[in-house]
């Protein structure tokens, strides 16, 4: 656990001393959960968008793209049920002035059972290093197991008040698990009261005819909204999905874990159109198919794992998260939902207009049900950021900090470094640089000893290290030097192109899928 | 005129027909200003977007990317001048209750003196035709001559006014004009406000300790907050530039002409940090390599001009503009300004950060100053395609619609058509599709006849049509159509990847530069 402490710090400071991802408005100190993302971290994400898309639209032909707007009409989040359910039960400290989730507040006291579970584990294991103690065996285990079922009441407690929306139950428990404010110990508190998630702002000037509009809390709703427009203009066939990349933002009481979850985001989501009916065997498959996806990247299979949910959202009939391997544990990386009719239908009933489609192979209307495949860009990032970053320890006992991110999404691809800044090996290495610059990332580098400017490259992932010294003068060749392995190749210069390309194209780490 | 307004109808209508651009939230009929780019046009704007980083980030070593984040620290905006004067001049009719903007209002009657202008010209020169007379021409005159003095008068002093924060002058000017509400015909007018252009917004959900945030109106403040952090990560030397692609929002009271104006829009801006006292030099060489790229297009020298800015900014030291020639008339599209240092001493007197760099070449410290360039991605969408978009006379004397998208841009590259659905002709175009799809955006299309299929490919912009018929089974070899000259070739199908490769690469786009 504290392994896993310091593994998280080290990834957010690296992410920070090597011009990843910065905090926002860091100069004014910050503000809360949002991030920008620095001169490596922009091209890493970009580049990470571009592997989705050319996997998600431009080799589906049956795929399309859409960027709609972030504002939208307000009815849209009436009728997708933001207004009236995007919510979290806020409670206030009567003292302190500070407001917490109540939910979060009951967790956190559950976590701490889980404390003490851990710590009776651990001096019991102590013990049977001693002699064995039937008595306090006996002890040891009914405190763990009366720790446990009492965390369980309680979340399932809790779980139960918050879905009947019995906020009145959920401060009750909190006052009869005597919880206290953090910050002022104190248990003076409010009453529970939803707050809603969405950023709301004001469109036009006159008090009279300003409209209240949201910051779209997901992008998913910009595609129904433009079913029709999309299926008719592009004269699509059931099945075939609509897909986008956008911003997204939460008004999040407690946002934390970095880029995990911030208040400003960006979601990559498409929704698959289908024949009612149809939905389950979509489901199946497009769990298969982005897993797939993720797999190609060649982070460890390991690192993945589905997490069915039991209970569902009130749109969708199945659902299941793909999890990844963060340092803070498994985590939802990417949502698979089938999310039924509700969206669409909803649309055409807050609209008046209709959102069906007609199949002409069954010569019938109907609203298609929806499989929904949505992943967080900046949560993408930090699983192969996260993931990427190791120390290793070299032969000669020194140790390399290197981030080993797929070379397909590496912010530059290849360094060329002259050995020394003399004899006109910096004139050979521009060259080559000019030469390259139009295909892909490359950067130039002659400070400093050859040893530490490789280190650099490692250090903000480049997969390709390439060293003119004095033979290039006569034989026309260079060092390449491979990120993960350290070997070093000579090759013609005349070669680099395709030698990079080979293991750096989109097209040729797709097709593994 | 009259020409022109029916051109930009047919943009629009072509716009939403062929799934460029729909009006956001169509469904809730419509959210005013904002719209949404459909399948085709998400790819175009993708296109357009890339061909930009390509030329600014990837092929200059000293220019590196960022992507800030849209909410900002909100004394970012007071440092900027934006809290203080980002300001719109709207007045209220009273009885109408209609708000408007006061600078409009005036701009709209002056327009109506030029109208009488065109109309006294317009008889004068039919009276030529006529006996010459000379009473009636001096008359004449001197009436144009009066409506020309009035309009500039009128401009000069509301001008001024603006520029002295003199609203109450404003009004005076209004009512001595006698100007109605377009809507009530009413007279009856409120005193003139300032209002603030900012979308705002809050952030946290305690009524104590809830921020007041903006929605950013430009892109450009998030590099300068920035400006440390990334040129002591990415060991930046003077001069290099800084440049970001993302949204911005103004909650503009009169926004039209399409997405030329909009209350969400896309910037692509780049700040470049240079030396004080090498600005001007910066500066010109900005405006000639972005210019330059413009023309890279192929769209036709004479669509663009500078225009340079005889009013400045607070902030700038020079500023021009390239206008470019949209169905409207010469309108900006990008801007280049020299910023001096304003941003970032403002910056760091705000934020008691040192925002300064130390030139070693000179051995000081000092604040760099910017020159800045600032392009619409909207804006450059709506000139792309309205330049592209033509209708032409055949030799068979009907017209065909085609969208001569600069290949580079085109949101499909090549359509693969079987020129009758079988005989196994479908099997063989469906292989090429399966073939080229990694490599560039393909199209298949088996329905109705083969011309038909050509002009919905026209429509769209797709430069390459792929004919595949019974000749192919025998020779490996199609037909390739192009969509500017309709010219066909006979072309082998293992060719077909590098015919069309040469053809859109951004590579050999740019180079022409």
């Amino acid at each position: 656990m504290a392994n896993q402490e310091d593994k998280f710090k080290k990834v957010v400071s690296h992410a920070k001393e090597y011009g990843f991802v910065f905090q926002s408005s860091e100069i004014y100190d910050g503000l809360s959960a949002v991030y920008d993302y620095a001169q490596n971290g922009v091209e890493l994400k970009k580049n990470i968008r571009e592997y989705w898309w050319k996997a998600m639209v431009q080799t589906h032909e049956n795929i399309v793209g859409l960027d709609a707007a972030i504002f939208m009409h307000p009815t849209t989040w009436k009728a997708s049920g933001h207004i009236d359910a995007f919510n979290d039960p806020l409670i206030d400290n009567k003292d302190s002035k500070k407001r917490y989730r109540a939910d979060v507040l009951i967790e956190d006291y559950v976590g701490k059972l889980d404390t003490k579970i851990e710590k009776e584990v651990k001096k019991a294991a102590k013990r049977f290093g001693d002699a064995f103690n039937k008595e306090e065996f006996l002890a040891t285990n009914a405190r763990v197991i009366g720790y446990k079922e009492k965390g369980e009441a309680i979340l399932k407690r809790m779980g139960k008040s918050l879905e009947n929306e019995d906020l009145a139950d959920v401060k009750a428990l909190i006052e009869e698990l005597e919880i206290a404010c953090p910050l002022s110990g104190s248990k003076n508190w409010t009453d529970v009261k939803q707050f809603n998630l969405m950023f709301g702002t004001k469109l036009g000037a006159s008090a009279d005819t300003a409209m209240d509009l949201y910051l779209r809390p997901e992008t998913a709703q910009g595609i129904f909204v433009n079913f029709s427009n999309v299926q008719k203009t592009g004269r699509m066939k059931i099945p075939f999905g609509i897909a986008q990349t956008g911003k997204a933002f939460r008004n999040e009481i407690v946002a934390r874990q970095f880029i995990f979850r911030m208040r400003e985001f960006e979601q990559m989501e498409m929704q698959f159109f289908v024949r009612p009916g149809t939905q389950k065997e979509w489901y199946e498959k497009w769990k298969e198919t982005r897993l797939k996806w993720h797999l190609s990247l060649g982070m460890g299979k390991d690192n993945y794992r589905f997490h069915d949910h039991e209970k569902l959202a009130h749109y969708a009939d199945a659902a299941a998260d793909i999890e990844f391997k963060f340092p803070f544990g498994f985590k939802e990386l990417e949502g698979i939902h089938s999310r039924t009719d509700f969206d669409l239908s909803s649309h055409e009933k807050y609209s008046g207009k209709k959102l069906q489609y007609f199949d002409p192979e069954i010569n019938k209307h109907y609203i298609p049900y929806v499989v929904e495949t949505s992943i967080g860009l900046d949560r993408m990032f930090l699983a192969v950021f996260s993931n990427s970053l190791q120390e290793e320890e070299l032969e000669n006992g020194t140790t390399r900090t290197v981030l080993k991110l797929p070379s397909v999404l590496a912010p530059t691809k290849a360094a060329i470094l002259p050995l020394v800044k003399k004899d006109g090996l910096p004139e050979i290495a521009r060259k080559i640089v000019e030469d390259l610059k139009w295909d892909f990332n490359v950067a130039y580098d002659e400070k400093d000893a050859v040893g530490r400017r490789y280190r650099r490259q490692d250090a903000v992932g480049t997969p390709f290290c390439i060293t003119v010294d004095h033979d290039t003068l006569n034989d026309d060749s260079v060092t390449i030097r491979y990120r993960d392995t350290m070997e070093q190749k000579r090759v013609k210069i005349k070669n680099l192109r395709s030698i990079i390309k080979e293991e750096i194209e989109i097209k040729n780490w797709l097709m593994k899928m």
